[in-house]
């Protein structure tokens, strides 16, 4: 029988947890736990490519470049990313090759450095409003600003930060490889952190932009581009709601194209939490897959045994 | 026709070089540049996969690592080198699939964040010998050996360093994926600085080692693992000489490998330089390879052409 095709998006607490430190030794001790559900899938015989995210990695490869300007090799964003990607899909692939072993599942797996391909046009690249980075004071990050370049702005009441573009992915470089390695039965660790984000100068070729993709719109991509039938976004809670944390709270167990479409138009889903997530489904239906989930990490497995988590489908 | 399968191992001055400063503009300049006999092996119809040093690279992250301390969570040098995997992976990528667009050849190019295995009772792991990262005063060289339990040396006039382990390589984890790459078609860039140095425990599960794996090294196991017939390692002379830099310096064109081991226990060739270079050649040929060829960067599409460089066969 055909093995299903799936893409699990690996929410960002499936590595680094807000009330803990970012150490290695916890960031390998929560990757752990985070994968047991994902293990399940492999034994219940899927075809899987995992992406995940990079948020307080990258941020600390900033910083550390920051810290070293003038002494080490000033490194562009996209290189950071790339970095992240190296680094932390080690982590991620050797944490779940450790789980097969323990369980004694015969599958293999594999990290491939994804560049994602956006267009340097994309409204994001003129209005940036993704903050990353360190937090600066009002006078640091207008000096940045002036001597780099940066765009800044105000952050909460914690300071200034530097803001990138967020542009929209439009493919994956590697799609090909990424295809023929899932669909012969690898696991395969890719677009960590969204992927590089890279776009195509006149003459055709590729050069990197210092941006940063959302990781659950990279995922959708990722999902078309090898033709999966599964999306699976993994995130904080069970099932997306209408009416989030009010009274008036509704879960919702399945919901059409249609139905989530309608919802996000009046509103439902905001921008900074379960929006991209929402319009990452909807990309991913109105290409060509057959089905979304989201869910929490906890519940992966029973949701694609329809006992958990919201599922959104044509 | 099958194709011919072969693993190119790219020198360290394919991307960085010592006349200049290793920023990310010169590192993206070099590796263009170098490519360009890869391109020509490419036109031939080879299948290959690609190997690189890392060596300035990961001195500057583990610099920036130092620099942060305290200030963003410290890195393991193992977790250092899969960044590097990442972000020279990454670039090296881009600069061959930016050529390939410019000549027209429709061939697909990915990146393999690689995993490999040693033994922790690597006669290196008892008696590193490696340098790594910064020089430092005896003084603070000492008192790092005290608080971070590392070993230290010095490093000629310049002053101390630490010093890591080296382990023989022995399996490529990723081995399968890359293979099944490779003979699919896809330049698979691999075993980045010579890959992330890791280890069996007692129950099957992998580890990473605080070490380095020397790339030549790494590129011979890479080459027997895929099934390799030609192991190419690049470096900056054109060929492989006997009795080099005296008055009696005889290059060598063709050589069997029972002469070149013959050589080796002569002592021609230098542990710091030629000698894991020939250690590799040897490996290969010994585990089934069919040839060596070991030559500089420019040379390589006349070596195979047999126009150039140092053959070994067995």
């Amino acid at each position: 029988m055909k093995k299903k095709k799936a893409v699990v998006a690996l929410g960002g607490n499936a590595i680094t947890r807000k009330e803990q430190e970012d150490t290695i030794e916890n960031q390998f001790r929560n990757t752990t736990q985070s994968l047991s559900g994902v293990v399940e899938l492999i034994k219940d015989g899927f075809n899987l490519a995992i992406t995940h995210g990079n948020g307080p990695q990258v941020g600390n490869v900033i910083y550390r470049v920051e810290l070293a300007r003038g002494k080490a090799p000033y490194l562009p964003l996209y290189i950071c990313v790339a970095d992240t990607e190296g680094g932390m899909g080690y982590m991620i692939e050797q944490c779940l090759r450790n789980k097969l072993k323990q369980e004694n599942i015969n599958r293999d797996v594999v990290t491939v450095v994804t560049q994602v391909i956006v267009s340097k046009e994309d409204s994001s690249t003129v209005n940036p409003s993704k903050f990353i980075g360190q937090f600066y004071t009002r006078e640091e990050a207008e000096n940045f600003a002036r001597e780099r370049g940066w765009k800044v702005k105000k952050d909460s009441n914690r300071g200034w930060r530097r803001i990138v573009p967020s542009p929209i992915p439009l493919a994956i470089a590697e799609k090909d490889s990424i295809k023929n390695l899932v669909e012969n039965g690898f696991i395969v660790i890719a677009a960590g952190g969204g992927g590089v984000p890279i776009f195509r100068r006149e003459d055709g070729t590729l050069q990197g932009l210092d941006a940063v993709i959302d990781k659950d719109r990279a995922s959708a991509v990722l999902a078309r581009d090898i033709g999966a039938e599964l999306l699976l976004i993994l995130t904080e809670v069970e099932k997306v709601a209408l009416n989030y944390g009010t009274p008036q709270q509704k879960n919702l167990d399945k919901i059409s194209l249609k139905e989530v479409k309608k919802y996000l138009s009046e509103g439902h889903f905001p921008e900074g939490s379960m929006g991209p997530k929402i319009e990452s489904a909807i990309q991913f239906l109105e290409s060509g897959g057959k089905e979304v989930i989201i869910t929490s990490i906890a519940r992966v497995y029973d949701s694609v045994k329809r006992k958990a988590g919201t599922r959104i489908t044509v």
